[in-house]
């Protein structure tokens, strides 16, 4: 289906849960302000001055739990907003915070309203980042509200050339992931469930490097727990596993095309620690199958649904949460 | 007592564990390595290159689970370092890399050797500083191994300016921490223990911003279990406590004076969330009176230790361990 | 006519008279070593290790008085040369230092050797840049050469990612500028010459903000001399002529559609100061008329030749040489 | 004679023409407002709001042509300032911005009010600078002016720890330096008169490696001309001069004391090209003898008056204005 870059990140928004744009915008943000013109759900509020626009978002985000969006005009606008960002920042408020670049159709000429707006809001961010092709801005708009929402919790920016939000393509809205920071028990009883309901030979364990910082005790528990054969990530750098035990199939392949073809026996795979999926060369298309569902435990919250969906992604030490897992099972 | 700060270095390297020392020096390194020169426990490993001090020293991470220590020359011996850097950063090993800036003795006029040390080493670690004042040698030593290991483990980079290393004065040492970074069932309980063994009385709890980020409840059970008293953290951003509850003492006041008033009465404080302490203006001496120890939980691994010595640091979600911690208490 | 974002490059390096390529190249790099392969006119000179591989390109550098091209492999590659890079900055030594970037057919998933080169480049070099489209990869290197040989000469970095070599297109090769940065007699000889072999009528002088900074009076002087209208830079942001002198035009438009039409009947513009163009929004093609030759005097060497083939750029203050101009030509 | 930072500071804002401080203050700034309560030929121009405060400096500073000097509070007021510094920066105006950072005397616990200035300040600044000791003030403040003149000219930023303001020593204020950067032919008559004036035997030419960029030929001339002694600049890199030459003294000392007994024969060096002057090891005291005035040439603006008072400063090419001032003096 063709539609809009703008048209991919209202529907990311609304994934979200947002109901309001707190902004205020110039001309390289029009293409943001035609789109919300027919998205009834999505209120647009406006200040005139952007320590206003951010300070509103601030208290909104706290008053709500959750991460406020906010869309300021390219590098004037976004330097307005930050002595309240600097204030964001330390108050550990999630914020996903845009403004729009110049159109790249001729951004290499440095026109007007174009700047390094990624330098620039760098200082007062966790993650500063300008679009680089219209295809990743699901996945990014994506990151940013799990990275703005990750301790500590806290502003992060996204810099959108106008002309990709206008730009048309076949572009896809990547599912909304559910992610469990607070590493509790309730957390623990998700990931069991999970695995209990999830089919005898239909689930796969991969384990990334950080998975045996605890050793491969808790590792090998869970996999006999569980049954399920037990792959590395792709590229691991550490040996994670017995190599002798009859439950481990080696390494993952680098190609998406390999992962995918080695995991298309499985309805969900269980990945703990590790980047989820570090592939190499580039091969068409996503290392999961069709169907498959990541559930994902690692210490690192910013790999938490960093560039695939997640069914389930749990903030958590990976050893420590497989042997508390495997104890549940057991 | 009088000392240099390389020996205040070397203090803080012992008690972290260190024994080995990976480098290759020049001049502006000469005070570690006279120092050094005295330290029998301390053992030099040299390599002529820096990509390979970096490699042995990464290698030898991995295998301790701790971090290694590592002492570059300057701006060209940090840059030569900076390809292994990046694998360590990637490859999430700890390592604390240092190196000799210029003698501040004539730093404004752009000395031989000397060079934006801090700005070189930050694309390549969690965290780059270069000293201020001897006085903090100790505290930012002991914080780079802290974030060092923390999750993501990685590099950081502290810059040594070599009249520093050298410069006498009534340094202190301060006193290891130790950090759970597991959030498991055995950091539990040893919170569980050290609570239960502080005389009736005499702990105090503290709640800094993200302790109520579940709500009041988990707060007020374990404040009730313990039945101490209950401070807001100095300069709090939200309502952490309801503040008609008898336990309720209000926020903490902002000089260090102050709040080492208010704790007086107490041999521990469990400090929940929070800047441990963040104050104002500058007075003189630690917020904690003498003999109070820190306990402290968490989200964010950076906070662990960060300014003071904690007899006890759990990463965990402040408001999960809160309930977990009262539900084990009650 | 198609063709390749690895023969715009090798284009570009033949016009700024590149005989060598010093390299040590990945997999990330094997576009451009693919089209070397057909370019026997470029010589690759492989290092085995990356502070080899700059130190020689330094010393080419050096003896020829002309910035030496560099190829890097990825993160890594380019952080082993950064020591060397760090001796580059500090003797002036200008270098064109490049890294393969991975696939941008997947970049939003952190492929393998994938990473923020252009972070990492930037406490080394003067400029740090990834290309953002295959269509800048010819304006960019271009720029590239002009920044490595400016005042202060050094190195400068382009991340080229390797999808964009591979990329067909109806790319095309901005020609080579003609700078002279040394500001004596010869660059003011040679301005006086192209000023006098144009056509009467055929020149306009464009001023932009900095020609102001010494007053109007060599700007009259030198318009006066000229006989040749005067506009404004497109946005100009001061008062740069007098506005009822009978040559003033008043600014330029601001579209390049726009300043093209405006700048039809001229041959040749001589810009004064100011940023060459600063268009807006985006109109396709370029602001100057086919044909129509840039002269320009900047006092910032970073402006000339950025956007735009120059057919003669002088690093000059331009009130000065407005004088002076006016003086000859007089 | 014992003064505060803050008076050091004063003096040089008198010297380099400042009547006007435009600021918005807080209580990390109020060593500098205590100071100015004395200072009548000082006038504190207060604005609200920070956008305001550096929108009046910018419009002061256009309208006279000088650095104007702004003074925010700390990283929110410095924050709130930076999107009138992205314009103050796109239309190359000169300002020299400060701000508070916290008391020393704490700053390794992260008091309130601390913060990253010197980062957050980096993306709108043409450089950006935290005082690392009182001492250094001096140099530090005139090197801020310098530096926002130069072009591009714009703003550049000190971060000013309040302790050092308040620090009583033996503090000196620096000498304004004459710097001219127009590179015309008014700076060429200023350096011949110079020149000429200074008695026979008492004028030294120093080169530093820029100074060969053109070849020796026009460093002969101008050599055979003065018939003064020639040396090289401390750690010259290249061949600057023949070395069989009869003028030839070699290379000058690193260590300061060296130089300055090398230099203790003349009256005035005349310093073309190179860092000025690049020193090792620490030795305490000026390079230069007393009462030995520098005269310096650079192709680079930054390297005017960075670290020396500078009697006369010329932005050009070295060997260009080397050429011109032989046949001048021929």
């Amino acid at each position: 289906m063709s539609r809009t870059g703008a048209s991919v990140l209202l529907d990311v928004l609304r994934s979200e849960g947002v109901r309001h744009v707190f902004g205020n915008p110039g001309s390289t943000e029009l293409p943001l302000i035609d789109a919300l013109a027919h998205a009834d759900d999505l209120h647009y509020v406006l200040a005139l001055q952007e320590a206003s626009v951010v300070a509103m978002a601030e208290g909104y985000a706290m008053a709500t739990g959750r991460p406020a969006f906010v869309n300021l005009h390219t590098m004037a606008g976004t330097g307005n907003g930050m002595g309240a960002l600097t204030n964001a920042r330390a108050n550990g408020t999630p914020l996903v915070v845009t403004a729009g670049q110049a159109d790249y159709g001729h951004i290499e000429v440095d026109p007007l309203l174009s700047g390094d707006l990624q330098s620039l809001a760098r200082p007062v961010t966790k993650w500063s980042h300008e679009l680089r092709l219209t295809r990743e801005l699901g996945t990014i708009v994506r990151r940013a509200f799990h990275d703005a929402a990750s301790p500590p919790a806290g502003p992060v920016f996204v810099s959108l050339p106008m002309s990709m939000l206008d730009e048309e393509g076949d572009w896809t809205v990547p599912p909304a992931s559910r992610l469990e920071r607070a590493s509790g028990p309730a957390a623990l009883d998700a990931l069991v469930d999970l695995v209990r309901e999830t089919p005898a030979g239909s689930l796969a364990l991969v384990l990334g490097d950080e998975a045996a910082a605890r050793g491969w005790a808790p590792l090998v528990a869970l996999a006999e727990a569980l049954g399920a054969p037990v792959f590395g990530s792709p590229l691991h750098g550490r040996a994670v596993f017995p190599p002798s035990h009859p439950l481990w199939q080696g390494g993952l392949g680098m190609a998406a095309t390999a992962i995918r073809a080695q995991l298309a026996p499985f309805r969900r795979v269980l990945l703990l620690g590790g980047q989820a999926f570090m592939v190499y060369p580039f091969t068409d298309g996503s290392p999961l199958p069709d169907g498959c569902e990541l559930v994902h435990v690692a210490g690192e919250p910013l790999q938490l649904g960093r560039a695939h969906a997640t069914v389930l992604g749990v903030l958590a030490d990976p050893g420590t949460a497989a042997a508390a897992l495997a104890a549940r099972l057991a």
